[in-house]
């Protein structure tokens, strides 16, 4: 390996980036680690005892690492917690998911969990198949809770989702804020603006409508116009509600993540 | 509805993008559409007749859209068949997918082809859980094969995905070329090269390689290192593998898509 990138690939990552802690790690001020992750540190990255650097255990919380010492198989790690948080930067993303059936939904549901949304709400629309009767929400509601904390201790996310009761989408309110973006993704091009284009400038928050399977009616689309959301037209295939889903979130978490690299200033 | 911004849609709409033909038009040169399309092509996007505009059937032919006559309830257009296609200009995107199990590793297939790569080579690692002995090899490639098939169509995809039989995460051969982009996703950070940064410049070709459920090994992280695959820190949770394949992939194609969008001159 070329000694040079490894050295600064080293300073970089004990400057800026997060060491993540085994899944045993429970907030004790000091761990040991086996022989992998120790050669990987010591040898890899070419760390030192007394090199300091960033980490994270599985529930989002973040630390000041130092290594104390090294031995032939092990390491141990001095550990102290640190007050901030981890996606603090990061605007508040919602996801108006218009309701899909059964396990189509509960996929959904865990996988923009995982990504770390702030909120889930479940939408009614033209298209939705499964009926919501009043006993048969409150079973829904409760088993996409479940998904959503499980969904969290999973992927150690920093942000615990809340979801919502379903709503309808003719109820959704008109939101008129200038640092809000509303925006649902549509197969019909009504506008040319791109995603880096309404994700420029510092919106605090970030609303997302994604369809049912059917698709969104043209005169769900026109209501959405009126309330204040923008489309977006992705020029991708056509994509199913579960694919587009995960696709939209990530991208729009992707593009807010790497501001500073594409932002024109 | 603000009548400046309807003309504004409707002009960007003619000249820039793609209606999306129903799904029963099958290439002839004319086609009437119902009342729902026909009330929104002239009342919400406000086009007469003679208006032409970009229209795209749901194999992902393009075509030149007339307006030739309207009534009450419906609407002919002229259908001329172009040459061009639709993403020519994306580079190919080639998933190297670590088998997951079962259906896991069935949908992150049925996504990717949606999502329209170009291949997917599924790849044996240290973590791949399930056993690929030749018979159920075989029967494997099959179902995935089918499994394409089935999402080119459906997803109206211009690509028609390639999936080659399994290979070794060692026997990956090493590429170097200044035109191709070879990319790993990987939960710890050793690079700080964002996303938007590798694929600024006009790459020709992306590869991507996505791990199993149980990650990348760090001594499959050297190997990759050592093939020429750089390591991409997505600053996200941690996400399981179906989830990481659809946020890398999305993320990658409108970054790409979207490159005259915020790309530094």
């Amino acid at each position: 390996m070329d000694p040079g990138r490894v050295k600064s690939v080293s300073a970089l990552f004990s400057n800026m980036h997060i060491f993540l802690l085994p899944s045993e790690y429970n907030g004790q001020p000091s761990i040991t680690l086996g022989s992998e992750k120790s050669h990987y540190l010591t040898h890899v990255l070419r760390l030192k005892p007394g090199n300091s650097f960033k980490g994270q255990d599985r529930r989002g919380n973040l630390y000041s690492l130092k290594i104390v010492s090294v031995s032939r198989q092990s390491l141990v790690l001095e550990c102290k917690e640190k007050e901030e948080h981890r996606n603090k930067n990061l605007p508040e993303i919602t996801l108006y998911q218009c309701i899909c059936k059964g396990k189509k939904m509960d996929r959904i549901i865990r996988q923009a969990t995982e990504i770390g949304v702030t909120s889930i709400i479940p939408v009614i629309s033209e298209y939705t198949i499964p009926r919501m009767d009043k006993k048969n929400a409150r079973n829904k509601i409760d088993r996409w809770r479940r998904i959503v904390m499980e969904a969290v201790q999973q992927s150690a996310s920093s942000v615990v989702t809340e979801i919502t009761s379903p709503v309808s989408l003719a109820d959704l309110e008109k939101t008129v804020d200038g640092n809000r973006i509303n925006l649902f993704f549509h197969q019909i091009p009504l506008e040319t603006r791109s995603l880096h284009e309404y994700l420029s400038g510092y919106p605090s928050s970030i609303s997302l409508v994604i369809g049912p399977e059917g698709g969104l009616s043209e005169r769900e689309t026109e209501l959405l116009h009126e309330k204040g959301f923008s489309p977006v037209f992705l020029r991708t295939n056509i994509l199913r509600a579960e694919t587009a889903a995960v696709y939209g979130l990530g991208t729009v978490q992707t593009i807010l993540m790497e501001r500073e690299f594409w932002e024109k200033t």
